[in-house]
């Protein structure tokens, strides 16, 4: 089986696996929910900016940090948020499951080095 | 079919390409070649602390990156490096290609939020 073939039919199996279908629902029921809404992407904003940050070589001050986790509390107390964070760390545990099988032959690779 | 079979099967997939191939017989070359050696581990080196560096928050300054394209000019000039580092790209196409391909799901459920 050529390679491609076999990544696309990991892509379909991906789209098909409960813990991703239950993201999609919470986002959908998320995207319902104004509140819910307003804090996630609040959240996800900080997040990005602090990344960035990061990336670009600029310091992160304690503040940074403080604001975020300060939100990222918030954004847990709301139920739909909550639910949505639960579930995408059970899809990240099954994707870093995957990831760790298909990139074993690079990480050896070099660890043999 | 289940996920973890795909998976499987794309690492053993990984192995048998030529691309794979190619970069762990440049590797086993230049293990048994000291000069060249030496050069890839200093860039390794040097690499992995500018990575540190940026992770940890710290101000990646010009002269960092001077050093670094500096180290990495001279070792481009060594045939089995620079024949190591063409083989390392064209590995890495074929390897984001597949990421594309299997990371589009989680691309998409994000993309439509």
């Amino acid at each position: 089986m050529n390679i491609y073939d076999t990544a696309n039919q990991l892509e379909r199996e991906l789209r098909q696996l409960d813990q991703y279908k239950k993201v999609t629902e919470c986002l959908a029921t998320i995207e319902a929910n104004e509140e819910a809404k307003a804090l996630l992407d609040e959240f996800r904003h900080i997040n990005m900016a602090l990344q960035q940050k990061q990336m670009s070589g600029q310091e992160i001050t304690e503040e940074d940090i403080a604001h975020a986790q300060d939100l990222g509390q918030r954004a847990s107390e709301n139920e739909l948020v909550k639910e949505l964070m639960t579930a995408e760390q059970m899809l990240h545990m099954v994707v870093q499951e995957i990831n760790q099988i298909i990139t074993k032959p690079l990480q050896e690779m070099y660890a043999q080095k």
